[in-house]
């Protein structure tokens, strides 16, 4: 997992960013929500192989683009982050799925809102290309509220034993 | 068509109220947007079996949530619109799907923020049950601006020559 | 858990069942897996929330449908099995996705050459319908296929250190 | 639509090799499918945006990994078609889908059992990366069978005006 946080930390992201947004997410739902949890929960997200495997391939794509050194037409689309490429979207939504589609909402939302550390990235900054990072970082807020959601449910169903799955 | 678009005004929701949520997502980057063109979108997402086989599906299961009609422990999930159920979301993404992942943040953008009738919906008066019918109809609306952004891509490209795929 | 074995077994279907299934697709890339740690892994399968909300689903319009209370025309489409419905396969594939997407191979190959109890399901002997079981079926034992091949990857990783993720 | 065509040729995938699976995959159900429906369907496939973004995608991804010019540890993953990593499916999945559901069997199924241009590729002769192709290849065959299904059962519906909705 250290190799993904370093990763995301080489482009600008930190664990308490992505953290945060989970705070802001959750936090109207689960009054009593500490934001070490979110950052723990954002963690659980980024030990899963399948979300390493999707951070690892959208970071590439976008530090080739930056670098001129993907093959044309996909240049062009990644570089100038073409509203119609929709494939940063399939990447991400692979990472909201890990926690089952609950969190399709959260993604289309923050994906849209652009809050804190996804806003910065999207305005590509200078000579950065942040296609696939600003979704990829949707997504594992996204999951992670999910994951904060689920929790919550369970010690719930477990201290008043009404759940009956 | 005619049958789908029956079953969602028997269940409160007319064609013109989708078009003006598509009119509203679409707007700010389709300057000369005309409502006119939103609701023939619509039109052409209702068209698709696809999408008319996933409408059917989750009005089905909201009408029969209505009356008590499904099996435990499904009536008290689908009937207080549980969070955590999911289901409702994956329908309604198979329906935003068929333009390809662009939608994806439209739909949950719609399905956060509930405008027009999605939100009267949501807010399931009386003994309505409108758990799968919001999501159905922010998938519809979702995949509509998918097509019109398609449409006005292509028509810019034949334009000026410019798209070379 | 308990509640979404009982109603499997109601319809016909036993976890040893479902973990032959898995035993046959992973034994040839797992030889020395065994078949108890088949069964365990179709447990953790169940155990999952979002899979048994789409069981309940499946399945109670399976029910639904034998008994002809479902509002046309999805009552006629999910009784005959309908080959362009795909709200099955929808379903079964937010099981499939609970472990990535690597799921998604073993889930079609199932689907199509219906082996053991999955075949026996689609006959839709007599008066039964399993429009939706034989798929989520499937999609339960793609799933515990996908944790044990994360599984196995998992041990060899620590076992000699060689995985850097 | 010629660059994607031209793209695939330049990697050693002709139009009547994709044609020639969806012929195998339909013409048990389709009884008098000719051979130049099939080749019809692969274009309309490839002539939709989201499919050619995923070919350019992921025909990127293999080139460059052929070139050893991914970042690691995306490289080795990519380079050796590692079991685990997913996306090749997912980007597959996104083609597949353009049709609804119904090609998710028959995606799962080429994916499994590689028959014709499918099973060359996934050879990976010599220093030749195909990691992503052989997915891509079996998404637009999945893909242009769920159109040719479709379109049968369209015209049917046409002609006995047995169909509803």
């Amino acid at each position: 997992m250290r190799q993904v946080i370093r990763l995301l930390s080489s482009r600008g992201v930190f664990l308490h960013q992505i953290g945060e947004i989970v705070y802001r997410l959750q936090k109207p739902y689960l009054p009593s929500l500490a934001m070490e949890q979110c950052i723990n929960a954002v963690e659980t997200v980024l030990a899963k192989r399948e979300v390493q495997y999707a951070v690892y391939t959208g970071v590439a794509l976008d530090m080739l683009a930056e670098q001129g050194g993907l093959p044309q037409p996909l240049q062009d689309i990644v570089a100038v982050d073409e509203p119609l490429y929709g494939l940063d979207e399939v990447l991400a939504m692979g990472i909201t799925n890990i926690y089952g589609s609950i969190g399709i909402t959260s993604f289309g939302y923050l994906d849209k809102e652009k809050p804190g550390v996804i806003g910065d990235l999207n305005k590509n900054k200078g000579s950065r290309v942040n296609t696939f990072l600003d979704d990829l970082v949707a997504g594992i807020a996204a999951a992670a509220s999910a994951k904060l959601a689920h929790n919550a449910k369970d010690s719930k169903s477990q201290g008043d034993g009404t759940f009956q799955a």
